[in-house]
């Protein structure tokens, strides 16, 4: 019954007119071909036998669900579980089938592989995929495992069904791999449906009520769980009254959702509001250690998991921007984390605490205040505070997503913490999904950071945990337990093209394959998406097609770089909604985000010597690294130093002369963008290429936009020209 | 019947806490105390009788209606129309009464002294007033006259009932003064309830409906005849597909409201929009010379004048920051004004056609396009092209509004054109109701420019029209016609206090009496305010109060405009909501609002040697002041000319000195209103000192943040320090 039910789920899609993204039917062609059997109980073993039939049917093949004890029947792909493999004795074979004994001998191999390898388990989400004889097998510890075998074996198309190859053992590098939505329930009057969302409305809320979707978020599920995604928070961190109350009476639009995510391995989480007990609960405090707040929430914790027994846990933006927290109490972060955490250990459930906290009214008057130094200042003296189901939720800079931040001290100052790392797949501050901007270059540079200096732990490293790793120094602490993993916020909505930009499915992938192993190669990434997304062997030109993605895509971050605020100094965006240029719509406001332009030069002091101190957060060697002048990576040159626009850079050129260069050269880029794109008009889908070129119309007009008004900014406060006589206005 | 339900109406304002302005019940004492006669017939004498009644019921006088038949008795004070006088001949007086005799002969005096002085006829709004034998006579040739002189008369106070006096006669200068209101029925996403509106929601609409506050409404009317308007158009020029259908099929909204403002001789008008016939009427074009067009408007108009039928007329916001308009058909504006002329001519009705029309979509990059220069290039060149019932609405200067523009060249353009100039009383660029700006001094201004030079014809003059009035040139045209009057925005909504700051319903109030007679002196007009408002009869210090208010009112545009944009260069506001400094923040904007700030100087160059030419737009001599650098008026310079930091002044001081000075004298200027402010503590009505008190706390820190980002912005642009050491950040 349930599996017929979710077969109906999944079976819907396909007559809706939302785009596949990357799991087109053809995605399948390599599986649907193949007779394969299906061994296992359980909800994420009916979803990979519901998904292998789908394909079959499609495509002429076969599934067949199997117990251990019934035996095996011809095959040419198995999947199984290692505690239960199924018997490798059967009937005689139908006439002209193959022998299940080479399927059970294919089984046995692999087992085998897998035992003289010395393996570790594979573990609740991890699998093995060989080959032998003509049968694939994926094997696993855990249903989970089947499931991400299958999208493995998804991504390897018919190479999967080739030669014989080796065991290829995969696990997560993250055991949490979260999406956070912040999407409202009741439309916000300056927000929208969903705060800085670039995708349309909400795929789980509309005008106040749960939208009751259930093949769009099964869609979704399925997206998620094929590049390996399994948290998903799905309500805005900024808690809004009806929010709140999701919580509580609204429960049941919550245990909705995780019933369609639960069968792709999804759980759910919950942004709540810090003031719950007030706003919901009506008592008269929220104060983190007064008794009756502390029984509001084991009681309503209690309720919550009576309701949604797999129920992640709760994330809570807390005395940031104006939301709630327990500073109102005179109380701390740990105070308020752990408070949350005392009533979610009972039931397994983690606190997501983030640590984007600051100070919104700072006067710009007053330089010895530096935002950058925000998050440390308020939890680096809490390491070792916090309950073990705390997970504190670090930005992966220092300021809020900009195109180009030095990574969040932060991360290396809590080794009694686990934390996880934050980053943003919605492209708040990299083009609003109106940009072709691949964010996976720019993660990929942070995650294989080293915060104490090469070689040694790295960015990834502390999000993952444990102390398996390589390198770590004294100060990087570590110890065994599970770290944060990674978080994001999504950049999914009620779009046809899930992402607003087309190209920007490649973001939401890339950062789920990311958070799975955090050493892949973006360009590897990409063409895993492209791959998926768009079939090549139904192509008529699938190198043009992966050479032209490739070109326009793979730099596209640096593109977008080099058209917007330069050397790192950030936040040269319109004020409120972040698009688009205004060089000094943040310089005289109270949010810390500031260049200090004058005609003499530009960029913020953040050295020990002579500046807000920032550098003196991060440990060696990274502290002398920033503080010099003329060792500072010149990509954050701004972020770290103030310097006169005659200032020569390694490359010979002046500062000034760098802004001029890399604004024309951005614009150029992307006008080479658009001229390749055109070529791909016949080999992608008309929508597809239909809604990319109205992107890419007006990325160009905002990248000139960009060009001119940064250009012009400099131009009008230094007065100096341009060395190639450019028109700069 | 029609008396009682009026009656009841008018009382029901009492019970409710809105604050009554300019009328409280002791503004009305001095009419109270005497025993008044109110001669003739009609909702307007209708009007004037229950005002006297009601302050006589409060005061111990007496109100009695009389017909001119049925003669006299004794009395203090008489209305009366010149052509129907009461008859002088009365029936013996009660005993212990004066003799009604006297009352005759004082009416007969008064008749007599209009004759002998070879008075005009005092017309459709005009009155006289006189003293003779303890009897004043409040005399007009028509009912409104009678309702103009009923609030002169509450102006005068005690002393229109002292000793004799010669006749005051008085006629309004514009034969139109009107508001216009930027109500919108549906909140507007953006805008609000009431667009530009800084004092709650509308007293006319609320959440898509009418308020059917009935008594705010008419409480509103009053307070508006009292000072002078007979005209408002109730919504917003920037027409939604709501308030599109308040033509049509809501025409009873608007009917209601007529019937509410019709007591006190106000007309309804009503913002259209350009393309109802296709948005309301389902018409394929809206083409003004397409023959299904003009029939849709004749038949719609007609309607709406059988419902209505003093209506006013339309009021229209074409082809301007997206509105529709004849532009889209390939038609000009006096094609359009025309289409709308012709229909609502049969029934004496008027069209307000705005000349605020201009490119909002420029380039910032090109300087040779000039947003100064849109209004007159648009219209001047359709002048004699207009109906006669066509008004074209020009705002006083040539941008938007700001609180230092020239006055706008399209005012001395159109000789064959009735023209009405349009104010902003609602603050949107002078401090939004939250600052002190007392719009008086600079309407003032405005009105007494020669266009032609002096001595000549004026702005007041253009407006009110006709060829009576001295001075003027060939180039000045003129005719007989009546003028386009006077138009504003205004400035209230449904705030406890009408306009949010209570100091702001004086700019209310001065408007009305600035349309009545444009040479009353600000100072004039802002003492009968502070008269009517707070009752000097029962204050503690009416002279400490009187000085005080002064002190912070009478300059206070000029102060607000110290502490802002720079000598006239404007437009330094945060874009969109247009307040507080953000001086770049419409530099590289479509808009055309620049200032062209660089390290070497500031200003647009609009002269015709070497700018854009907008000085051409002027007759002399103004042509001549304004291209030249040595006359062109220094709080004019930087709209006029682009001139480096180190300009000296006719001060001696330089330009940017100058704006240091400026900056930091604005801010002690407004210290010094809240210093004076708060020796009115016990003065004043509590609620309206705390709101004062309040309002004032934000202009100070506004202040403050204007005077140290202007002076921080051109302190790092231009390099150069302060003369005296003062910190610029």
């Amino acid at each position: 019954m349930r599996r017929h039910r979710h077969q109906v789920r999944v079976s819907t899609l396909d007559s809706s007119d939302v785009h596949p993204a990357w799991l087109p039917p053809e995605a399948l062609r390599a599986i649907g071909t193949r007779r394969t059997l299906v061994c296992g109980e359980g909800t994420l073993v009916d979803t990979v036998h519901a998904e292998v039939e789908r394909a079959a049917n499609r495509y002429g093949g076969s599934a067949r669900r199997i117990a251990p004890e019934t035996g095996l029947s011809p095959a040419d792909l198995v999947f199984a579980l290692t505690r239960e493999l199924p018997a490798t004795q059967s009937d005689d074979p139908p006439p002209g089938e193959s022998d299940p004994a080479v399927v059970s001998a294919a089984i046995d191999a692999a087992k085998a592989e897998l035992g003289a390898a010395g393996v570790e388990p594979l573990g609740a989400e991890g699998f093995a995929v060989t080959r032998h004889g003509e049968v694939t097998v994926v094997l696993a510890d855990a249903p989970a495992g089947l499931l991400y075998g299958l999208f493995e074996l998804v991504r390897l198309g018919e190479s999967g069904f080739g030669p014989a190859m080796p065991a290829r053992v995969c696990r997560p590098a993250m055991a949490r791999r979260m999406l956070d939505h912040w999407d409202n329930v009741d439309v916000h009057p300056v927000m929208g449906q969903v705060e800085r969302g670039y995708a349309g409305g909400s795929i789980f809320w509309r005008d106040g009520r749960p939208r009751r979707d259930q093949a769009r978020v099964t869609a979704y599920a399925r997206l998620l769980a094929a590049c390996g995604i399994n948290a998903v928070s799905v309500n805005n961190v900024n808690v809004h009254a009806t929010e709140a109350r999701l919580l509580t009476e609204r429960l049941d639009d919550v245990a909705e959702l995780a019933d369609l995510l639960r069968p792709y391995g999804i759980r759910v989480h919950l942004a709540v509001s810090f003031a719950a007990p007030v706003v919901v609960g009506g008592l008269p405090t929220a104060d983190p250690l007064d008794p009756a707040v502390r029984g509001w929430w084991a009681e309503t914790t209690s309720r919550v998991y009576a309701r949604i027994p797999d129920f992640g846990g709760y994330l809570v933006k807390a005395d940031s921007e104006g939301q709630p927290g327990p500073f109102s109490y005179g109380r701390d972060h740990a105070d308020g984390a752990n408070l949350l955490a005392e009533a979610l250990a009972p039931y397994g459930g983690v606190v997501h605490w983030r640590a984007f906290v600051y100070n919104h009214r700072q006067d710009w008057r007053d330089r010895s205040t530096d935002r950058a130094r925000a998050a440390y200042d308020h939890f680096a003296p809490l390491d070792g505070r916090f309950k073990d189901n705390v997970i504190v939720q670090v930005k992966h800079g220092p300021m809020d997503f900009q195109p180009r931040e030095p990574v969040s001290p932060v991360i290396a100052a809590m080794p009694g913490t686990r934390l996880a790392v934050e980053f943003q797949v919605t492209q708040e501050y990299t083009g609003q999904q109106k940009h072709v901007c691949y964010l996976a270059p720019w993660w990929s540079e942070i995650l294989r950071f080293a915060p104490w200096g090469e070689p040694g732990r790295t960015v990834a490293d502390v999000a993952a945990g444990g102390s398996d790793q390589a390198g770590g120094s004294d100060q990087a602490g570590g110890g065994d337990r599970t770290g944060g993993g990674l978080v994001a916020v999504s950049n999914v909505g009620d779009d046809r093209f899930w992402t607003g930009h087309p190209l920007a499915q490649a973001n939401l992938y890339a950062f789920g394959r990311l958070c799975w192993d955090p050493g892949l190669r973006p360009q590897t990434v990409l063409d895993e998406w492209i791959d998926l997304t768009f079939d090549p062997a139904t192509s008529p030109d699938p190198e043009l097609l992966r050479r032209t993605l490739h070109e326009i895509m793979d730099d596209s971050w640096r593109t977008y770089e080099r058209y917007t605020a330069p050397l790192g100094v950030g936040f040269m965006v319109r004020p409120g909604q972040h698009y688009g240029p205004d060089v000094d719509g943040y310089e005289y406001t109270p949010w810390g985000t500031y260049h200090f332009a004058d005609r003499d030069g530009v960029g913020v002091d953040r050295t020990r010597a002579t500046g807000t101190g920032f550098t003196g957060q991060y440990p060696s060697p990274w502290l002398q690294v920033y503080e010099s002048l003329d060792h500072c990576p010149e990509e954050l040159l701004l972020f770290f130093h103030h310097v006169p626009y005659t200032h020569v850079l390694r490359s010979g050129s002046t500062v000034i002369q760098h802004i001029y260069d890399t604004h024309f050269d951005g614009v150029r880029e992307v006008e080479a963008m658009c001229r390749r794109w055109e070529w791909l008009a016949g080999l992608v889908d008309p929508t597809v290429h239909a809604r990319v070129t109205e992107r890419l119309t007006e990325q160009l007009r905002c990248a000139r936009e960009w060009r001119d008004q940064i250009n012009a900014y400099f131009h009008r406060k230094s007065g100096i020209p341009d060395a190639h006589g450019r028109p700069l206005h």
